[in-house]
């Protein structure tokens, strides 16, 4: 079993997605002074979570609520539950700051749009199909462990706790509005023209340059984290493993409650597994101020994130076991 | 006949292009950290009117010059007419200095890109057809516009005025620089292959991207026309109706003169019923100092561009109960 | 035969490519306020580098390694040739500064991506094929143009020059770096579905726009070179001949000798004439401080590129001619 779970996990090494993150990382390593423009790289994000939004929306239309139930709620515990589990382990590490290992516990727990975008490109490469609402499950896991996070962290330092502002800041975040709209105008307004014409063939395309992107910030964030606590690296390199087990823990039991797919139950463990790059970074630190953000986007840049890519092949050929 | 107007009026409401607009609305009333990158956004810009030059070019190269002569002709009378409408309402009305009153009615009376956009898109998808050269008369319509306000204000403040200058001046902005060179390109350079296979379809995607920023625009701006006079916010909510039924009426008799179509029609009274975005303010700003650019801007982009295409449905609807 | 020349040069001038560059030229001298947005622009770049190394990469697969090897030699001795032509010539020339003659002759050995990819649409289009690993011959004339140029730069000045270190430093421009990127994915990572999907169709479209910003630049920097010497002008405007003429002898040679195809050919003389607009810029004003950047970037910018565009046509002809 080892080995069938070796060889998918060899295969996708030698696809496009994760071929372009190694390539990013290659790139900063040896120096290069290519660079993907700040302005198209936002650009790219908010296209790809319009997308995500779109399609998932279109699906939506025809969905079941009742089958839908059950993945949310697991989405929001697995949010709250990494979270808590990081306040237990990393936060009481030692030579770790209480507020900077909550952030990092937040941002872990939070979900990464380019990672979910990358699962959804393989296992679509791999014919594994999944509900295509199941990527519109991302705000149910990414703000309550964004709220959670705050929310200890803020009663830690013994002030006020305003969990409306809290909620309504996360959910203001380019990527989640983005995903949010495009959810809304895929139910009520007929895109399904322009999301086949437009919006699905540059996905994979512009997911290319994403990982690209993300393969270059990897490694040029690995110097700012030799400068925090060890436990640190050792969290956002384990993390990404035991969430995304959890997360697949989780699904599994919905799969057999209730017949989710396979391919949904790998989506669900990469958001477990992901940390966010984008929207979580600015609403910790408008929120947490006292946490230091060399610290947690660090371990999550330059670790978490390049570590959740590389779980997603091991959560298909696991899928693929059991399933 | 009302219920003939209001029916597909209600259906375009649910159509990708309006939809995008007002869920531009909704996510900056909503204070959503979302945004498309100036850059991104003046690069759309200068693609949709490359691509609405190059279409119009190639389809020029088979036309009659004579049946373009009417329609052109009518888009310099409605965008002279507009202005000096503009001059003996807006101008005049209380606590309304006559330089903005003259600035604004210039821009209302030139063209937006977007709007003329979208609803060639819109009459697209409802298989309206319409001359392919139609769009091409953009800035027959829209330099007269800006001229004749520039022209008024600088004779009012009692300056020499220098129309050789002014009129230099319209012509080089973005937008109509941008689609001077696709009309001279589609007609000279055979780029038949590549406007099919790249600025066709990106057209109706990047569309719903601009839309987008229009909403976003419009909702941010609102609070600027709080400040200026309310004569300005009644001009900006009827002066697209007035306008586009003035272009409607004109249009529809060069259809019955000369067979001019319906989906011409239409898009002769969307750009009398739409008011510069891209191009206009930047030429206002400097041939009409005086002018605060709050005011028009504000009018404009808050109340005019939404309310200009509202009315889109409108006309089509209009057009499909009169030929 | 001179008519045989002259016939398909008239008509690539019709033609998209060549057209664009020729409006961006317009637009410029008419004044206009169009332009393309940096961060834009430079996003193109990369992924028309990127699109040329994936496609040679993937081609690489299952090219012979032995037929690569006389083109790539070719390619060597084409970047330094054409930079020690540019010692004894223009570097002598009256009123030139030797450093500012070096370092023109090393941007004008080096090559422009965006002219090698205008000639690999213009060959497509044409339908004259070519091994489509020849555009990956790109690094093996630029880098050691830059070399060349920078070592004798160096050696006229008396420091030490340290060879590794500006090799180094060539291979991390933006462009190489993407070129090779493009190209060890090409060969390892199986990109064929998204280079077909995603890069391929975007290619010839943004070269358009590509043609058109250099098209604008060249015009705008004409009056740059009016400040610099005559001998800097005359030697822009021949070497594209000159160099692309010994480019598609030496090219035409490795046809006689193992087949080299007649696209292929032309391709090599193509990045002869050129000269470099991206990569080698900033490597230059690194490496040779003591140059006047106005002089080598107004020679290659505003008369270089132009020509060297012009004359791919030329080359089209004359191998249909003799081949």
């Amino acid at each position: 079993m080892v080995l069938d779970l070796l060889a998918p996990f060899a295969a996708q090494l030698q696809k496009p997605t994760l071929a372009f993150l190694f390539g990013g990382m290659a790139l900063a390593a040896l120096g290069s002074r290519l660079e993907i423009p700040e302005p198209v790289y936002r650009f790219i994000v908010v296209l790809l979570m319009l997308k995500i939004g779109l399609g998932a929306g279109i699906s939506l239309r025809e969905a079941n609520p009742a089958e839908i139930a059950l993945p949310a709620l697991i989405a929001v515990v697995l949010g709250i539950a990494i979270v808590l589990l990081g306040r237990v382990t990393l936060a009481r590490a030692p030579g770790i700051a209480p507020a900077d290992g909550m952030a990092t516990a937040g941002l872990f727990g939070a979900v990464s749009a380019s990672t979910l975008a990358a699962a959804m490109v393989m296992l679509e490469a791999d014919d594994m199909t999944y509900e295509a609402w199941v990527p519109a499950l991302y705000p149910f896991m990414d703000i309550p462990a964004l709220l959670t996070a705050i929310v200890l962290a803020q009663m830690a330092r013994g002030g006020t706790v305003r969990i409306g502002a809290i909620l309504a800041d996360s959910a203001r975040g380019a990527a989640v509005s983005a995903l949010g709209l495009g959810l809304v105008l895929g139910i009520v307004a007929r895109p399904d023209a322009v999301h086949a014409e437009f919006y699905e063939p540059l996905f994979r395309g512009l997911l290319t340059i994403l990982m690209l992107v993300m393969g270059m910030e990897a490694w040029s964030r690995l110097a700012e984290l030799r400068h925090s606590a060890h436990a640190h690296a050792a969290y956002a390199l384990t993390a990404p493993l035991v969430h995304g087990a959890l997360g697949f823990g989780l699904g599994y039991g919905a799969h057999l409650a209730t017949g989710f797919s396979a391919g949904g139950v790998v989506l669900l463990a990469v958001m477990a597994a992901s940390s966010s790059d984008i929207s979580g970074p600015p609403t910790l630190r408008a929120a947490i101020p006292q946490a230091n953000p060399a610290a947690y986007l660090g371990a999550s840049t330059s670790l978490g994130t390049p570590m959740a890519l590389l779980t997603i092949p091991l959560w298909m050929a696991l899928a693929q076991v059991v399933m």
